[in-house]
């Protein structure tokens, strides 16, 4: 029997609750053993709820309690979820969570407390939701040196863009339409800025490549600046708007990091990830390209990812799962400015002015304005030519 | 210290050398431990290639040498492939494979041997090439009841029907251009007739219900009688042409499989998976639908996760992963035909009389023929209408 305690009764902590009771024959009997709830922990009660019997509010009683061997952190933030974190993992007690920022933020400190103290520290769902990824990046493709990862990793930008494209309608609109479907909160800085997308693909590069990726040292771009207009002049043209993380290991080893919307071509495999689902594409040495397809978000699919590892941890209780990474080091980072990319432009300047500074550009449209593709050269050297074109547009091509 | 042999030395067992050699130190640094390639196995000689003084003739030299503690297995085919495969188990080695005839055919009992000693076999390889599918599945998904697994599973297949689309060639023409690339065998039929797309769809249904489909029980059709014709008149419609394996969980547990074409959606996920790429989506009760995309046959692909299967044999050693199925019972096997289902027809009976027998059908185009996507309904009550049709064509549709 494998008792668990869950922190924090939002969305998350009650898909666990849903999971682990609906799916409960079918997950003792994959594991050989029971798994039961045993508290809930938080500041609220819940007397309406199937499981509101377990609600408490005092942590302590789940960190001193000796039966306890799981405790789920479905909190979000980095301060109070921080808190227990540390104290359940220092109590002996495996965790798992769904919290990227907390990861992103304090992984590395955390994974070395829990190696101290013979646990697992497991976060499959603090990446793409429900997606499988982060396990399969370190079991199944452990025989590759990755190059480059990156991701459609936010639902709510994603479904932002994806309606501009299928309703034609403005970035205002499909925010305020996604904050009414509840897709986007009523604070919506954290998505519509990249920075949730920016928490992820650090986590991805730390367990990808080994290393730490500090959040602050990623360059991060939203969505917000994006016009109808280029959206739907590049659908046209056959070319679609993703916000991609993205993460590339240099022939030197060094890791480049950052977020920004990219034109990704429609026969892209990425192309067709359309409202809130999200995608991670993994480039390995040896397998070439996979991808990993999913709901990012989502009450029960996050907790799918969840309970799984609950599962993971209850097999590895007396032989830890090794994950960690080698802490931040500037020496080890590369300029993500120095990426060779192509840029996608929409300018004024005329078709002259055009083929002087980008000779062998793509043109998407031309009539008072022409949309263009630069030829591939490092990024700065295209952002330094392409103020000289004082371009209304500016956007990252993939590929 | 890891001893590895290697039995075969065609395409995926050289591979497999290459990876082991090419990331060596990476491989070891993630292990904790060398894994060192002792042995291949083969008939011939072979004094050109760098790992040409491993080669020996003798299968009982590995049998019986204490240091090897893995077996890869990439002969292929059921016969020679499964007598080497019982003596490795037997001698307690872990055995791990790229041969999707031999554990579709006699995976069970082979579970059931390495379960006796102890050990492990590991087939990740199997089913998708180099795409995580299978320990996704089992670990990634195990808080899910699965309800549905179906996939572009054969790249052969899936590279004729892209060019029939993108180059606007028959069949045979398509074909003939995979042999010259040497994407298909002179003798395509195991390709081309389903059988290869039939084997990994059985594997993944053993897994991902729990209990053995045998290859001989699954409805297969091909891809040889599709006109070029109906791939061109869909794609207008918006529909691509893809072999699908497809496996479902009814509400009563019984499981029905098949592999046939279909018609997918051009914004469903899996329709731009072009060329040799294969993608297998797997719907789960919890999580939904998720999808994995990647390269599903090649060298280094596959190789990447037999690889991967060898580094996690060796991380199981003295704790075996506990896999198996249940055996095949006829009883718990559900009826394709009964399955609900759309079908698309073209047929020259007339606009009345397809109204008649399909009220509500979706015309894709009209002119001499109709071509149409009948309502949804059981298969084989669909099948039983159709013949009254007299259709020059008919495939089902997904969805």
């Amino acid at each position: 029997m494998i008792n668990v305690a869950v922190l924090g009764f939002g969305t998350v902590g009650a898909g666990v609750a849903e999971v682990l009771e609906k799916n409960g024959a079918l997950i003792a009997g994959r594991l050989g053993e029971d798994v039961r709830l045993k508290y809930i922990l938080d500041i609220r009660d819940f007397p309406d709820s199937p499981f509101g019997h377990l609600v408490i509010h005092d942590f302590s009683l789940i960190e001193q309690d000796p039966e306890i061997d799981v405790v789920v952190e479905t909190i979000g933030g980095a301060s109070v979820a921080w808190e227990y974190t540390r104290r359940a993992l220092a109590a002996g007690k495996h965790v798992v969570t769904s919290n990227k920022e907390l990861v992103a933020v304090h992984g590395a400190g955390l994974l070395q407390l829990a190696r101290e103290k013979n646990v697992n520290y497991l976060f499959e769902a603090a990446v793409g939701g429900g997606i499988p990824v982060l396990r399969p990046i370190q079991q199944c493709l452990a025989a590759n040196e990755i190059e480059e990862i990156y991701g459609i990793l936010n639902g709510t930008t994603n479904y932002i863009l994806t309606r501009m494209v299928h309703a034609g309608v403005s970035f205002g609109e499909a925010l305020r339409e996604a904050q009414s479907l509840g897709y986007a909160e009523q604070d919506p800085t954290a998505d519509v800025a990249g920075y949730d997308a920016c928490r992820k693909i650090c986590i991805l590069a730390d367990l990808a490549f080994g290393r730490e990726l500090p959040p602050e040292q990623v360059p991060t771009e939203g969505i917000s600046d994006i016009a109808l207009e280029d959206v739907t002049l590049v659908e046209r043209a056959g070319w679609r708007v993703k916000l991609l993380g993205r993460a590339v290991r240099g022939v030197d080893g060094r890791v480049s990091a950052y977020v920004a919307p990219h034109l990704i071509h429609e026969r892209h495999p990425m192309a067709g990830v359309a409202d809130v689902f999200n995608a991670v594409l993994v480039r390995g040495n040896a397998v070439g390209e996979v991808m990993f397809y999913g709901p990012g978000a989502g009450k029960l699919p996050t907790a799918s990812a969840v309970v799984a590892d609950v599962i993971d941890a209850a097999r590895h209780r007396t032989k830890r799962k090794e994950i960690g990474w080698a802490p931040w080091d500037a020496a080890a980072a590369g300029d993500p400015q120095a990426l060779p990319m192509r840029l996608y432009l929409r300018t004024a300047a005329g078709r002259a002015r055009v083929e002087e500074v980008f000779p062998g550009s793509e043109i998407l449209a031309e009539a008072e304005e022409i949309a263009l593709i630069t030829p591939r050269m490092a990024r700065c050297e295209a952002e330094k030519r392409a103020a000289g074109l004082r371009p209304c547009a500016k956007l990252c091509v993939l590929g």
